[in-house]
Parts: structure tokens; C-alpha cells; sequence
């Protein structure tokens, strides 16, 4: 038995689009003599939908186009996610497909409801296993989270008897170390139920999410035997034989693909990926931002460069008097070896009437942080009003150390419309940096924007260890309080200056209405700021004792 | 037996300050003789608390400090609604004090996951029946939702037999006409179960969500015989007794309040309770917006001074020379009728450098909607500055209508902390303007601000209805699709032009990224943009035939 798992990129509620490539994958698999083809879970819609699942339409849509893909593809069994009108709700579901019609449709047992998932809010849990046999394979079905707990799918799909290969159709997302979790999890299914097990997940931004494909087939002793590739499209094939013995064999057709080779690399290619899909999927093929010659906006205009190609870029320089003139040469240097476009429009001039304006009112001066601010500010509106006049997305350039303690200006450098290292922690930054260089085989970001101490160039001689920690102590107070929750007493007593934990974690607690105010950006880490921690702005939290 | 119902305003995560209001309560019920004191859902930590649930310490600290709670108020019955550490993950629990310990605990069995709500991300059902007795009447236990399904809770109840008085403490968010459904369930239940029926919500306003209180007293005959106030904290005390033919009496001690005369009226009392509570207990006590002498502005500056005290605000109007005279003379006026203070910083002086600057790009011009946006960039850079340089709180003023169209410019007149209006309807905007005038029997907002045609005034001779449906029909299209979910042809099928229609719908679509970056503010319809709708900002969904 022939398998292709067709790892696509979906677009969200492109119902036609994403069924004109489910399509196009069929004739392929036609061509490459496969008996059974696999889309990803909720290909058809695209995922997460979210509250599109509740328009009663949506939902007849789906099933008019799951109905009409099935008579447009009768030659083979196939395996096509989609969201399921059922009762007054809906199922996340799979129909599996054969001689032109719907032959049968699993429904997701297990409904995953934490951290950037809310299926529960959508989806009625279904209650009955499916399986199916293709060219005396028999396949059980199983989607993405039901397959997370092999316990609980034991026991569902006990009534199934024995089965030879265990299929599982993902929309799982990217974070640093997911991988590794899915090849274990594969690895267990398959030796627990002594089957082999294909595992077909989608690929593709959408939003905050990245998913990085990776699809997997491992055979039935637990060993993995190819992996689609990673952050791209790509489909994998693989004939599929029992053997006497009850053994499942599988032999992938074509040569193997190159997984990253190393964490920095995934991070890159995630973000090359997300930055691409946010901009084109939401109608934009250019994008503009602000270059400093600071280290943050450096890897994003590379990043942009890469996702979007160099010609479609356009960095603007804005300069007010408390810029070196080594940072505006290092910008221009880097848009000189990325070839992007690269503008300057100085500050000055606006400041001045800007401080003139506002001194009209009794208490205003140049002299703290709203004057500050306010430069940043300048930039914003610079940037938006292009963005307007051009119709190119901005994209801003916070990291995830200075969205975390507010470390940035609410409608200055926060202003634009997808934030892409929002994730990063300032460390990670730099390696970033270092991957871009290395990857280039030059010095694409200058070498002094790398050792340079950073700063915000809002008053003199300003660096950021005068507000802030140094990062590598900040990203571990962060590390431990946003993406492990644990309590401030915990990080001191694991040796983090106690002083400074408390500090960083007021700022954190203090700064969430800055982050709820600020633009989408992919998700790197195991827990994000956006939907993966969701915490009130109204919050008086704190931690004495705790 | 005499219970008290105490309608108390929790601040979220201010455990400390919370315990403090319990206590106090404790006091004035001793004094009053009451046998069973009841407190809200979630009282002790507020609600919703979101992923502070997620931190093991913060329900540690809950545990720790009902306890102490307990002994500190020993000589009633108790019940407290608090987060409850339960396994690895929380359960939303009542605890029942008595005697100066937790003697038993009720965990909520009905979950919702819906709307606002997320509680299947955080809470396990409770799965046991709880029943206590206090001076000779059964009490049964349940928490919000729990009751929202009667033949459910019939079910779940039954193991405890008969009892006297069904208690549910809420945390029950507001919006026009709410309280008819929570009346309705109430005489449901006290019919049901042949039982009074005694309902404690919160108050408050929490981020988007405002608590109205009207906690409920109803006779085993289903007859609702007191209310407690409307969005204000209040006690309802009553004695509870038992008849011979087993029906229950209530008798409220006190005089009845008076409940709003008006749904227009909720909405006020609604936004001011909402506005100050944002304000406050996010740590200000000042509040600065932009005054364009429209109708938008007006009612905010309104409900900003009846909120805080019209010392605490101050008007700013920014006019450039696309704004009339009429619109600046209304402005002035309505901060003089309000007694707030007043400050005019014209724009032309930042407009024309701003300009020139970015005249040194080849294409940028004065002629189209960037340079509109500038002037909006500009007043939103303004306010900001005065906000850091002053500590005051900036209000937003555009309405649901607007923000569902994405007729405001991002970063311009969207920058600011809170968006007082954001789910108010145009239409309902100008019913609101003639109650406020009404209820001050005068002329607070100008006559010509409620009759003179809406305008952005950002070009010469600009009319709102330029772009956009005569307020009206936009608004009824925006209920069928933004509350309803209905689909574009089922809104040309009841009447509304189908052209306009689709030009609505894919102006709401469009403007999802607008809706994300713009500031919170406060639920007043059934279905708000925030929380209660969450559509992704990429989503190609398109209505062609549905």
C-alpha cells in the first residue's frame, strides 16, 4: 500500500484555495501511484478558524466542499480534515474519502484547551474510533491531540482490535523542542501498539502560530523512518507492506530531506516562514521598518529580506540628535548588504515643533520620559503614514526581554503591524544574529551592531543596563517566571538575585497592557505572550511571601 | 434563619485587599444578626483571574488565606468563593466556614467555555453535591453556571434529596438584558426544585467585563421578592423560614432599591462602574482624551467625569484647519457644562514639518488618506505625551460602529488606555447623549453636538456618510453579523440591501488587525469585539453564495 501525506500550507478560511490544492495534491498522488492520500487536520478551513466555527454557514460550506472533493477525486482513499456541523455545534473531523462520495468520518476524541488552543470552545469531542482498510493496510485515525495521551488511546481504540498502521493528522504548532516530543510520542504509539504510525501535520503561519510540517513515519518497532521537510511544503511517500510476522514495514520513495541542524537554524526558518505568511496571507507583499543600527532591528530587516526577498523591503533610518553616527552608518550599512531599499528621515525637525506644541500646556518639558517617548512616537507615525501612503506592512522590532518588562513605547516602537522576534529573548537575539552572519558566510549585520552595549539613543549616552538587568540575568528571571510560572521565591532560592527577581517580575506584571496593545509575532518559545498567556491588565498580584 | 448576600466589589489578584472587604463584612453581619453569610464567585481572588491560575503559589495563597479567613470569622456560616488547588490543575470553589474552619468545600460542576468565558482552561468540574444547615433550613450549593441548565442541575442535585433554599454565587457579567434571563432562570429553579432561591453576584468592572450585582432573593413559589442594587456594592439581608406545608418564606429586611428605569440607563450606570473601576484599579486616578466637539467625545468626557470627578479630567482639543469653528466652540462648551479642565493644542504647526519630512520619500502627497490619518496620528501622539508626562489614564472615544468598520485610524484616534464606548452602537451613542442631558435636566452636550451630521473632519467638507451607510442600517447589519453570526444572504433575506451588505461585512473582515491593536473597553451588547469574539486577523473567509 502506497501513502502520501501531502503537508500543505493552508491558508485560514480560504475554503476554495485550500481545496483547489487538496486538488492539485490528488492529481500527484494519482500520477505517483499512491493508494492512500492524507491532508492535515482541518486543511479545508485551515486552523485555528476560530470563532468562524460559529457561523452556521461556515460550517455548511465545509461540508458542501468535503462533499464536492470527494466526487472530484474518486481514484483513491483519502484522509481530509475539516470542521463538521454536528447538533448545534461542531467536530474537528476527518473524511475519509473513496468512489466519489464520503465514506466514513472520524471526529476528534481529545480536545486540547490550554495554552494557545481553545478547542473546547468550538469543538464537541467525538466518541466513536474509526478504521479503514486501504490495499489490506488497515489504518486507524487519529487527530493530533488524541494521540498525546497513548493511555487514554488505548482505550479508545481498543474496540478496534488490531490494526497495522496508526494515522494521525496534526495541525501542531512550532516551539524550540517540539520536535523532539513528537518523534517520542510517535516512537511510543508505534511500539505500544506494535503498528507502524504516519503522522501528517500542516505547515504554514497563521497569526502568532507557525506550523513547521516535519511530517513523520515510523514503522512498527518504534523507529522513525523519514521526516518530511521542515517549514515547507512537501509530500511524503511511502509504500506501507504487513509482513508475516505481523510486522508493518515501510519504505519511503525518495531521497531523505535535511533536517535544521540546530536550534537557532529552526528559529530562523520558523520566523523566515511566519514573517512570509502574515505579510501575503493578509494581502501585503511589502513591508517597511524602522533601522537604528541596533541589534533588533538589524535581524528583523535580514529576516524580512529573507522572507520577502531584498526588493521588497525598505528600511528608514530616523534619526534625532542623540544617535551616534556610528549607529545611522551601521544602518545604512546593513541595507547596503541585505539590498534593501533604505531611506533617512530626520527627526529634528518635528521634535522641535512637536516640544513647542505641547509646552503649551503648564508642566511639560524635555526632560523625562515623555519626552522620550515622544521621539519614538515621531517614528511610529513616520512609519504608519507611510505604511498608509505605500500600502507596505510595518513590522516592529521588539524583542521578547523588552515586551516582557515594557522596555518600549505604547504607539512608538510598538506601532506597526507584526511584531516577528516578539519571541525571542534577547540572548537568542544575538545568536540569531550570529546564524545570519554564519549562514551568509559575511558580516550581513555589521559586527559592531553585535558587540556594541545596546541602547535606545533617546538621551545621551543612554544603554539599557541603566533601566534594565543585564539580559542574560533578565532572559532567566523570564525563562522561570513566564514559561514555567514559577513564583518569584522559587527563583531566588534556585540563586537569582532575589532584588532583582522582584523588580522584573513588577515590571512583567505591570507591563501587560502594553503587550495586549502591541502587534502579533510568532510564537518560538514553549509559552508566548499572546494567546499562549493570557493574563488580566487589571491585576494587583503580588508576591510578598510567594 | 437570616442570611446576607454580600454584593462586594473584588479586585483581581489583590487577594490581601479582597480577604480585607470579607472581614469587614463579617463585622457588619454580626451586627446585623445574620446566620449565613455569602460572598460571590471567585470573591477572595476576583474573576476572572485567568492564567494566574496557572501559578501553583497564587492557589497556595488562596488556600492559605481562606483559612485564615475561617478563623478569623468563626462565629457564622460562611460561603467563599476562591480558586481551589485540586490535583495538578484548580477547581472554581465555594468554601463553607463555620466554626473557625473550612468544614466542607463545593467545587462548580458546569463549566462554561463560551463568550468571555475560558473555564475549561482552567478549572476541573466539581463532581459532588454539597448541602449544609443552618438554623434549621437545607441549603444546597451551586456556583453560577451550575444553574444555568435546570434539568442538568435537577440530575445533579437529586443525591441530595430535598432541601429549603438553592444558593448560587456568580460572577455574572453584564449586558443589555441579562438581568431578564438571570430573573427568568431564578424563578425557574425556585419553581423547580419547590425551593427559595438565593443568587449573589459580583460587582464591578474587571478589563472588558462589568459586574452588575442585582443579587436576587426568590420564595419557594418562584416569586422574586428583593434585588439588590444595581452596579453598586449593597447587602441583601433577609430571614428565611420554613412553613409548616414545607414551602419557604423570604422576608428582606430594609427598604427595596430602585432598579434602572431604562436599558439606556443600565448602560450608563454600566459604563461610569466600568470606567472607574478600569481606572482605579489599574492605579490612576486621572483621565485626559481629545475633545472634537463630535458626539463620541462628548459622551465619554460624560461618563469620564461622572466616573471620576470632573477634577479628574481634562479635555484636549486639537484642531487643525480642516475643524470648524462650531466643532471648537462645542468642545469648549461641553468641558465648561462638565467642568472639566480645557486645553486647545492646534496642530497645524506639527502637521506642516511632519509633512515635509516625509516629502523627502517620492510619492508621499497631502491628498489622500495618509495625510488624513497624520492629523489623527499627530492628537493620538499628543495625548500619549501629556498621558506619560501627567500620569493620566488616556480614554479612547470611538464607538462599535466604527470599530467594527475599521473607520478610525490605527495608532491615531485608536492610541489611548481605554475605549469607554467600544461596544456601544452609534445609534445607541445618541440615546445615551439625550439621557445624559435628561438626567442632568440640561444641555450638558450642546444641542448641535447630537444634531449636526457626524463628520472626522480631516478633510474639507468630510460627512461620515461619505464612506460609510447612514448610521442605522449599518448598525442593523452589524447586529445580524457581529452578535447574530448570521450570514451576509441571510441579512438580504430580511430585508437589508445585499450591496451594502457585503460592503459592511468585508469592511469588518478587513478590519480584525485594527480591532487587535485598539485598547479595551467595556461589554455592553451581547456579543463585544474582544474576548467574547475572537476571529483571526488572517482569514480569507469570503461570503460569495453564503
Amino acid at each position: 500500500m502506497r501513502i502520501a501525506l501531502a503537508q500543505l500550507n493552508a491558508t485560514v478560511g480560504d475554503l476554495e484555495g485550500n481545496f483547489n490544492k487538496m486538488v492539485e495534491a490528488y492529481r500527484r498522488a494519482l500520477d505517483a501511484g499512491v493508494d492512500l492520500l492524507v491532508f492535515p487536520e482541518q486543511f479545508l478551513c485551515g486552523y485555528p478558524t476560530e470563532d468562524l466555527l460559529l457561523k452556521q454557514h461556515f460550517l455548511d460550506h465545509n461540508l458542501e466542499l468535503v462533499e464536492k472533493f470527494a466526487a472530484t477525486c474518486p481514484k483513491l482513499t483519502i484522509v481530509a480534515g475539516f470542521a463538521e456541523a454536528f447538533g448545534g455545534g461542531c467536530r474537528n473531523s476527518a473524511a475519509i474519502c473513496r468512489d466519489g462520495e464520503i465514506d466514513d468520518i472520524y471526529a476528534k476524541n481529545a480536545l486540547p484547551n490550554y495554552g494557545v488552543f481553545d478547542e473546547r470552545r468550538y469543538f464537541e469531542p467525538g466518541t466513536r474510533p474509526v478504521a479503514f482498510e486501504v490495499a489490506g493496510v488497515k489504518v486507524a485515525m487519529s487527530v493530533c491531540f488524541d494521540m498525546w495521551n497513548v493511555g487514554q488511546l488505548t482505550e479508545f481504540l481498543r474496540p478496534l482490535g488490531r490494526f497495522d498502521l496508526l494515522l494521525n493528522i496534526s495541525a501542531s504548532p512550532f516551539h524550540i523542542g517540539k520536535i523532539a516530543k513528537r518523534r517520542e510520542i510517535i516512537k511510543r504509539c508505534a511500539a505500544g501498539f506494535r503498528c507502524a504510525a504516519a503522522y501528517c501535520n500542516l505547515v504554514g503561519g497563521q497569526d502568532e502560530i507557525v506550523f513547521d510540517g516535519r511530517s513523520i513515519l515510523a514503522n512498527s518497532a518504534g523507529r522513525i523512518v523519514a521526516e518530511a521537510a521542515a517549514f515547507e511544503e512537501d509530500m511524503l511517500i511511502a509504500d506501507v507492506a504487513v509482513m508475516d510476522d505481523g510486522h508493518t514495514r515501510i519504505e519511503p520513495i525518495g531521497p531523505p530531506v535535511c533536517p535544521p541542524e540546530s536550534d537557532v537554524e529552526e528559529v530562523y526558518r520558523a520566523l523566515v516562514l511566519g514573517t512570509r505568511d502574515y505579510t501575503r496571507k493578509n494581502g501585503f507583499s511589502r513591508t517597511m521598518l524602522g533601522l537604528s543600527g541596533g541589534i533588533d532591528s538589524s535581524v528583523v530587516a535580514a529576516i524580512a529580506a529573507a522572507a520577502l526577498g531584498p526588493e521588497c523591503v525598505t528600511g528608514i533610518t530616523m534619526p534625532s540628535r542623540f544617535n551616534s553616527a556610528e549607529t545611522r552608518g551601521d544602518a545604512e550599512q546593513l541595507a547596503r548588504n541585505l539590498g534593501i531599499a533604505f531611506h533617512s528621515i530626520p527627526i529634528e525637525s518635528i521634535l522641535g515643533p512637536f516640544h513647542e506644541a505641547l509646552s503649551a500646556i503648564p508642566g511639560w518639558d524635555d526632560k523625562g520620559l515623555a519626552y522620550e517617548n515622544l521621539q519614538a512616537r515621531i517614528r511610529g507615525c513616520i512609519l504608519m503614514s507611510l505604511s498608509n501612503q505605500f500600502g507596505a506592512l510595518v513590522f516592529t522590532t521588539g524583542n521578547k526581554s523588552e515586551t516582557a518588562v515594557g522596555y518600549a513605547t505604547l504607539y512608538g516602537d510598538t506601532a506597526g503591524g507584526f511584531a516577528v522576534i516578539k519571541d525571542l529573548p534577547k540572548m537568542l537575539v544575538y545568536r540569531l544574529a550570529q546564524y545570519i552572519n554564519q549562514r551568509a558566510g559575511r558580516a550581513v549585520i555589521p559586527a559592531a551592531v553585535i558587540t556594541r552595549p545596546p541602547s535606545a539613543e533617546l538621551r545621551p549616552d543612554q544603554k539599557d543596563t541603566d533601566s534594565l538587568p543585564d539580559y542574560d540575568l533578565l532572559d532567566r528571571i523570564l525563562k522561570g517566571y513566564v514559561e514555567e510560572d514559577k513564583s518569584p521565591r522559587m527563583l531566588s532560592e534556585e540563586g537569582l538575585p532575589s532584588d532583582v527577581v522582584h523588580r522584573v517580575v513588577r515590571l512583567i506584571d505591570q507591563n501587560e497592557y502594553k503587550r495586549r496593545l502591541s502587534p502579533p509575532g510568532i510564537k518560538i518559545t514553549p509559552k508566548a505572550f499572546g494567546k499562549d498567556r493570557r493574563l488580566p491588565i487589571t491585576n494587583r498580584y503580588r508576591y510578598d511571601r510567594h
